[in-house]
């Protein structure tokens, strides 16, 4: 199918209206194919605000619900796509499952292993998936260094690493006041609360799930300063001025893989920095560090005359060399949603997944490995590191590539 | 006493002459207050080298020896530099301070928790202090960020990072040849071989055992993959090609302080990539990232007016403004030596120490404290990132902040 060609029309239920929700809801009615029929938060007045803008872009009134489970029982609706907050998303869409609907979420970290075997267990007893709507592996540089590592550029991949680190004092420290969700996170845990967003692309770069796995972690974080001190700052009227914060600063996860590569994970989220996902791809040939948009190919990167052998190179050269065949059919198709349109591709994965009944590109076991990292870095840090296994939520299915899967246009491996 | 200005003489035993012996002992022999009386290496044509080196810069033919003990021994030597392989670096300062001498090792990690002690029981039995020659100490950016951190530009600090991060395929590859013994290293351990580049710095701006300490560690290894591949191709006739490296590529080390920040090493020495000490240096306040010589201090560095509040400003105006009063009279005085000057350095505060038979800036509790990092890290890593308590070789000293050490004109802290 031709990118921005009409499929067959999806009907939605979207679940979870926030800020997020509603972004994403207004890339999705941009698509000719879908349909938004029924849109639910436990906010009334955000569920207004969500008809309203169905209403707006498409002259159509959907239903308006405050229960999810009112939208997953309806016959005319094929798919949700769950926008809540970060601890709701597995057990929504496992209900949706269970009554039949395919169903994606927004990104989030689990609270629990067990929820993430809940979520496998839904998908092999209805043989429905679950997607990660993990839009960072849609994103134009991730897809070019996925397009590399596939081209054999860095050689036999090593290691990798990648952060979510984002100053977000603002609204975790006032998410009291914006009713998000965030905050009673950063509170009372202390885990890589949030890791697919780095770990998304590494697990394409790493085969995972596809003839390599995540076998075990360790992580560690750091005292908790920084959110304290700008609550101390910022609320000083309020009981968060004194709150317990116990959620370090810096959480570091280090994962060992089967075939054994190794992936370090920053969690950075309540100190002053500017935005960086912190990529670093290495491999036998070379190395890509995000952090200077540089690389080191060697046979290819000109050596110094002077003192060292090696010196980095930009990595504009190398980043429209090896565009990824997506992202050229999606720059000539035009740009569109928000992310610098990764939003779109990864919402469009999904709808024409459903379109064809076909797994997802993100399928369920990605959804579960990716987002367990987030229970198990909860439990390693409180014992102060100690390793801890890495369910293999395939149960050995891992072992046969899987390649059969995801072989359309929207295809990540 | 001014930079540069002749002190009491110091005489010197040099044991060690490869390439850094030869190297350190060129710097020595530039400062008129030092006299080398004896050099000693296990192979006789590196004992003729070093004498030849004396006898040109002096026109005095200092004693040769190829044991290290009739060094040690000698009534004339006030103090010894120790430039050996990383294995016997410890045993030889430890023969040397019960022997009455002052020493000094080169950088280098150690073989066993044990031989840290031992280095420590030897201070503590004779009352004479073994320094760690780390030159990166007194690194220019290293000592700027020293000084920032003192400041308070940082504010509180949470987490630093750094790494040794250098491909040295070809002399551990061809260490046989030219009798380096990293190569046997690099062979039979696996471990954070090589730590106090990074952790000298990061150990002075955190303060270690001087009002905190390091606690804990967890260390992780990646597959050994960059070595095997290029012995196989650059000693394809040796039976290096089939060699079993036991190194792993990458070697990553959380620890855990008693004043809970984190810090992460890492140990790169076998894949192709430009040289860096990855240094990173965070707190309350802002951050600060060598691999983009860049920083961000909140109320300082400009806003972005489009998309993200935060981007980074080039550190160049901070490196300046922050530059430490050693460097700024070093510069003054004249850069020397090795290692864009700071070889000099490190050196310089080992003699003034000896002159004025004061604790040197880096002591024995902080050589024994930063090179048991290896130890430590090849025991976790064995067990698959198992957290291990990290000694205190102060037993309790390090609470009472040893403020009055290290006072001269070359202390760090």
């Amino acid at each position: 199918m031709k990118m921005g060609e009409k499929g067959k029309t999806v009907r939605l239920g979207i679940i979870g209206l926030g800020g997020r929700g509603r972004g994403q809801t207004e890339t999705l009615i941009q698509m000719p194919d879908v349909e938004v029929v029924a849109v639910c938060d436990v906010y009334e007045d955000r569920v207004k605000l969500g008809q309203e803008l169905i209403m707006k872009h498409r002259g159509i009134m959907p239903a308006g619900e405050t229960d999810f489970r009112k939208v997953i029982a309806r016959d005319d609706v094929d798919a949700v796509c769950v926008f809540t907050s970060w601890e709701t998303h597995v057990d929504i869409c496992v209900q949706a499952m269970y009554a039949g609907k395919r169903a994606a979420m927004e990104v989030g970290g689990a609270t629990s292993v067990d929820e993430c075997w809940k979520l496998v267990r839904a998908k092999e007893e209805t043989g429905i998936e679950c997607m990660m709507l993990e839009n960072c592996c849609y994103g134009k540089e991730e897809m070019t260094i996925l397009n590399m590592v596939n081209q054999g550029v860095f050689g036999t991949l090593v290691h990798c690493q990648g952060g979510y680190q984002h100053d977000l004092r603002d609204e975790i420290g006032n998410g009291d006041i914006n009713r998000h969700y965030r905050q009673r996170h950063f509170l009372n845990r202390n885990a890589e609360l949030y890791p697919t967003h780095e770990l998304g692309p590494i697990a394409q770069y790493l085969k995972i799930n596809r003839g390599n796995r995540m076998v075990s972690l360790c992580a560690m974080s750091s005292k908790a300063a920084g959110l304290h001190e700008w609550l101390t700052e910022n609320r000083a009227d309020t009981p968060l001025a004194n709150a317990q914060v116990n959620q370090g600063d810096i959480v570091t996860t280090l994962i060992k893989c089967a075939n054994g590569e190794t992936i370090v994970l920053t969690h950075d989220c309540t100190l002053p920095r500017p935005y960086s996902r912190g990529g670093r791809v290495q491999g036998t040939k070379g190395i890509w560090m995000e952090d200077n948009r540089s690389i080191y190919i060697e046979g290819r990167t000109q050596a110094d005359p002077t003192h060292w052998t090696h010196v980095w190179e930009k990595d504009t050269a190398y980043m429209e060399e090896y565009k990824h065949p997506l992202w050229k059919a999606y720059e000539e198709f035009g740009l569109r949603g928000g992310h610098g349109g990764m939003d779109y591709l990864v919402l469009r994965g999904f709808i024409e997944s459903v379109q064809k009944n076909e797994c997802p590109p993100i399928d369920t076991y990605d959804t579960a490995s990716w987002m367990v990292i987030t229970a198990l870095s909860e439990q390693s840090a409180a014992m102060g590191g100690m390793p801890v296994p890495i369910p293999d939520f395939t149960e050995g299915r891992w072992l046969q590539k899987r390649t059969e899967f995801a072989t359309g246009e929207y295809a990540l491996n």
